[in-house]
């Protein structure tokens, strides 16, 4: 039996924060200890086998980045991140937990799908996963299928209103789905975006000659999300099914989830960090096709339109709950420049796996969140929607010992050369400097990171069964 | 030294529940283990000087209610629960903390009146107590002492837009008042109702024959406090106060909360068990003078407008987020009796402090809040929104020791001659049945009830010194 | 020349009413006249051909039907009235005009289906006649017609959210053709349903036997009619196009529309008379296969969810703008009874073409709205939307003389027997009554209606170019 | 008998426009004629007494401005043009109607109030002109006063949410009042800003030293207009009383009126011409003392935050029904001067009597309102909403001969030196130019201004006995 004591750090979690020491046995937490505590607490820094001083420190459970794709497949490329080396980054950023998408593609069955991705993940990841289940082909085979996910530790899958051709389902598709999700208790996850008007304009916008990266911009605007947003839910509120709805970047399509919240309906938005912090004007428009390395969907919004402040604002107000990255990194050399001249060719994608902690930590910074929200989007509700809480996003007795030691005294410099590890010859957020530092990971009761070192090793990693998402009563 | 340890229950916090066991010193949580500790568990049961069996229950933090006047004078009459029979009642009901309204009226000073309301509490309560302020006169007097309230450990102070000639404040008292609400950090409450429009539907009423306790509730309309809601919220926008709306019952006043937390304004707002479960037309229209039982401000609403469903549903959704009782309890005879002949002479109050946990957590039984958002409304956001969290709120390891054991499977009927123990002659909730039930209740690491009997004693309470609101950043 | 004088009416406005005297002079009004006037009124009367008195008659421009089906091929059978018969049924209920869909089918021309619909009304109508174009199939030869729909007459044409594989079509086409829309200036009428989702319902509802008329509201529910509103709406914000929504049935669908206009978007929205006085519990859910008469698309909507209501509020505030009938009539006999035994297969359509201003007066005599909101929605807007203001919609000099006298004294009983002259063999409004009469029906200056004779001939109605619709600045 | 045809011009209504003559006798018109028309036309023009030709002029209802103050005690001065001076400026600009307050002033007795105001404006007024009635004290004798108000013609009465200690009812005396108006059909006028919060933020603001008219802007903050229009609108929700609300300036005031409009309340929404092309930045803050020569109240709004662009579409979606002008002018030097040092002295009002048909028509040209809207908001709706139609706001046989041609291809000058008639040492409108120019104005038939030149006389205009709103059905 390994033990390990974290020491004199500010336990932090969803609702508050306090000194506590954390005791550790093997894989698990075993006690939260007041420091004063005099029946326990004296000999046992003396007794562990590991001690680790937190002082000055915030302790907070583990990261969970709850939306990435690995090594996935894209318009005739990949994903440049494998299980390998994207939960690495993961890790060095103070992440212990993804769930990343498990595929069915058109004319596949659904449980090919998921198999296929075990085996991409298996015995090659640095930190814990799990997977949700994209349903590429709503049919009489898959939606039979869906019932035994649950069984599988796959207590959600996701469906596409964009990308007619590839992942598309349409109407008559999503009802028959979230007819399923209400059934089983699955949750419906929906990437909102009307992709055969969007089509439809991207057509129009390359036949006028406009190409550039910028257009993907254009061509995916905000009333199309806005749309498919109020699609799904309405949807949803037909068939009584819980709905989460990826990568939210409007703050138009964040009024339409607000609104059903508060009509009572089960609905949930996520947002990633380049909603918050990047710009249409800024990234997307940086000039000449160097914007391809922010093309991703839903696309960068403009600033001056303010989403990105609603965006921060709505993740103060719980109208959006979590961020998650939608990790899903290309290389510009052979990969971004598939698109060069023709924007739609551009494979989408941005990676952020590695920054996540470290950027929500600047909102805490910078007065847009505070320190217990920063714990509870980046950790604790993305373990509770995704069927996890107990085990992960909280540190209690009995969860396991994924754990971050977040120094806000130390500095992070962001960029190729610095602190980037995943596997990009470059990088979105180049140049992003961080008022605080990813001091030591743990991943169930091992030491990942410490003193700027990876301690951690390829197939440390396990699958997560994960349960039905804890927000639905 | 004591101590005590309370083994094998179920540990339910504001964002989950696991089994754990809680060890106290003396007045202290000092850890929370996980029984299957090898390093810590083995010999603990067996060296602690109490030994509490959890088993099958839920080990939750005490209850807080944040809003009870107990001993209030009103009307000519005085809330019938002194300190010393509120506090017990509301120990017998699991709460072990009340935040209570110390009142400057009209013509006095606002220490005077705090240190009123601490002659009438000390060493009279049962269980912990802090104040909120009520300002009865906004003048140049009055707002230079609220500069020092923070110091007293008083974080939010209480102003009235009903009650015209008593408690209430016009606009430029209020906007006067939210300004140096903004200026000091303290939160300010409103009681959200139009006093003069009111008062003149009243003398209509009345001078059309209508007298009866049914009437209250016509005169004070859901319009004027979805009215004085609304001008809160913008006089709260215009000064940059934090607002707390006290006792919201008309589900037009939660669409205004809702509205202006979406738009990113620091507001909150309350409930109370009566307007979850009481309706106009079948508590206050029971016939005859019998209504006068369930006369309070704001009134309890039409049933056929549904109030009820959507409070239920706010409380779901967080557009409310905590539930206190407005405790004010009268008898009724000689007190309610009063407005025999005239509703508007009726003092205005319920009794509830005893209840909230059982009412709130049939809630739970009944599928409309989850067991963890029950812990959170009665809980953890209490203390949060009024400045004792990591004292209050939590079990964990440096908190208060306030801790209850509530039994799923034990029963509560409510009711004189049952578990009724407050100073009222007839209980507003006779005849509630409750699928739950208080079985254990510490205070500090004293036990207070325990197998249905009382063993705590007066003058255990203390003061509590609040800081300011947790939910501002 | 023919020359009449219409004399002592009160002439009624879509603004206001007053007495005065209109002199015609062949087809054309030539003189709105005070009988005080001395310089010119004097020897009139005695100077006519015709003199009517419509002493204690409000004069008001003739209706105008903006939504009528005839002989409309649906389902595998037609509309049962002929252009003839529907005529002269709208003649005899004091519509002067029709606005009917000529059809472009799928893999049809779009001027094949145009001519094909002036070839069914060529000499055969008893009043004025104009088409919208139904756009079944959205590709690049009908999106080049759409270039001279406008010479041709034709400034709206429609587009189906409904109906897959029939007159569907998806969001790539609809942004197509109101990207059209924007650059002509044809106004783009939308059914607004979602019909894949629809089918997939249906298609369940059919698998469980639910297969009475009462199912077909069930399936076509509230969610898919505001879903497919929202979605018109935000596809005409993104190409600017101005929108019509057809036969608007949901109370949560015109508070969508209520909201894009508050917010500046040309957007409008029409109702039918079933909407507003028929119910899905009373008419659809009548019992047996009965309801299959009033099996129209949108459905009748719920009464318990104050649908109807609703209607009529929104027409006095303006959230809806005119009043069509959707007339479609088919026969129980054959053609209802196509679908005993599967909803699905029962045509969809009510007749009511002959009753449009009279239920509508009602709405005048029970004070939903005012005399001259009646005339507005019942001629004057429909005029100005679909562009014939000034020949048609208004009593003016130079305007058509279509001219109505109505009798407020008088009675209508509607019913099979009683006033009915459509072509079927029941009566969807059988048994209403009506506290007001069409009196006296003029067209273009002959009187086809008088003395509850019909006094018109086929082919008198002619033809009407329209232009753009009037309310686009 | 006098006779006069207006031959060859286009007849503009609030529905649409067209080619008619229009035959007046002596005060009246009593007919409207087709040029083309052979029964009546031919010898028309030679036999009527006068021949106006309007070839290329738009012949439109002279306009109505329904919100002046003549010679008004205001901050211990008057509003510098008397009825002769205010009502001769205003035919100068194509307005024949104004509808001016009288005063109860606190102490005084309404009827008095009233009759001081006929015997200010009898005998000297060159148009017709009505009467609004302020109640400036609601107490017993005011309220039966109301009972008889309607049979003087005058159908409304105004109370003010502002002004404290001056015109200020509080919401009891607001609830009573609209009562009374509920109860005699009487429409409730409102100037809806909050005084009491706005007076405290005005000596907040004196008390730091801002004493500059800017600071007037400042004070009285969007959230203070908001807030005062929906406590308005709950109250008379409550009360069933129709509202009208003067002065809208803010985007959200507007918001809060739609709303309630759409909900189905009688509530309507006046503006100015000042908040559709005046700003505070522009000014109010010019610099120096100069911004005070437009203090008015409401007060001008920001242009960063497109209060402006909001207004004019509101105009043009009807959720502002009307434009009037609160023309309430005073002179720089001797009265603007007043609050040299301290802005709160600076009288409020600016003067536009005369330009406010000009500066609408200017919005035509510009393309924010169709050429029947602007007929509509200046001259139909303040007729329908004030109980004149018929006699006013239309052309139609039997209506007061009040009319304008109106010449869109002249050009108006504003300012002094230029077109200004009004009895004030500056212009608000300095330097303003319009595309359009009023080229002749009849009032009941007498031509008062022809070749810019004024053919009027003092004491033509006559007062108007209103009816009720003629927009409650």
């Amino acid at each position: 039996m390994a033990t390990t004591l974290i020491q004199g750090g500010t336990v932090v979690s969803a609702t508050g924060r306090g000194t506590a020491d954390v005791l550790i046995e093997n894989e698990k937490i075993v006690a939260l200890l007041a420091p004063e505590s005099r029946l326990l607490g004296e000999d046992l820094a003396g007794s562990v086998d590991t001690l680790i001083d937190a002082t000055g420190k915030y302790v907070v459970p583990g990261g969970i980045d709850a939306h990435t794709h690995m090594q996935m497949p894209f318009g005739g490329t990949e994903a440049s991140d494998t299980f390998e080396t994207g939960t690495r980054a993961a890790a060095w950023g103070g992440t212990t937990t993804i769930v990343d998408f498990a595929i069915q593609k058109h004319g596949e069955r659904v449980f090919d799908g998921l198999e296929a991705w075990h085996d991409k993940a298996n015995g090659e990841c640095a930190i814990d996963y799990g997977f949700h289940q994209i349903i590429g082909e709503v049919n009489r085979d898959s939606l039979n299928a869906m019932d035994h996910l649950m069984d599988e530790g796959v207590s959600s899958f996701k469906l596409f209103m964009a990308y007619p051709g590839v992942f598309y389902s349409d109407d008559a598709q999503i009802y028959k789905a979230m007819r399923k999700s209400a059934d089983t208790g699955l949750l419906s996850m929906i990437h909102a975006e009307n992709g055969p008007a969007i089509d439809a304009m991207v057509e129009e916008l390359l036949s006028q000659g406009k190409t550039d990266p910028y257009y993907h911009g254009v061509a995916r605007a905000w009333q199309m999300e806005e749309e498919a947003t109020h699609r799904a839910i309405m949807l949803a509120n037909l068939t009584n099914a819980p709905l989460y709805v990826v990568h939210v970047s409007a703050k138009q399509a964040v009024a339409q989830l607000a609104a059903a919240r508060d009509n009572g309906q089960n609905v949930f938005g996520e947002t990633c960090p380049q909603y918050l912090y990047l710009s249409m004007e800024d990234q997307l428009g940086a000039g000449g096709f160097e914007g391809a390395k922010w093309v991703c969907s839903t696309p960068l919004r403009s600033r001056e339109e303010h989403h990105q402040d609603h965006m921060w604002q709505a993740l103060r107000t719980n109208d959006i709950q979590m961020v998650a990255t939608d990790h899903c990194p290309f290389c510009f050399k052979g990969q971004k420049e598939m698109g060069v001249g023709d924007f739609s060719k551009i494979p989408n994608g941005i990676g952020s796996v590695e920054h996540r902690m470290d950027l929500m930590y600047q909102g805490v910074v910078n007065g847009q969140i505070s320190l217990e929200r920063w714990v509870e989007i980046t950790s604790t509700t993305p373990a509770r929607m995704f069927g996890m809480y107990g085990r992960k996003g909280v540190i209690a007795p009995g969860a396991d010992a994924d754990i971050v030691l977040y120094d806000p005294s130390g500095h992070t410099s962001i960029g190729l050369g610095k602190t980037h590890h995943m596997n990009m010859d470059h990088s979105a957020w180049e140049g992003f400097e961080i008022d605080g530092h990813v001091d030591t990971v743990l991943s169930r009761g091992r030491i990942l990171i410490n003193d700027n070192t990876y301690l951690g090793s390829k197939g440390h990693g396990r699958y997560i069964k994960r349960d039905a998402c804890q927000y639905l009563i």
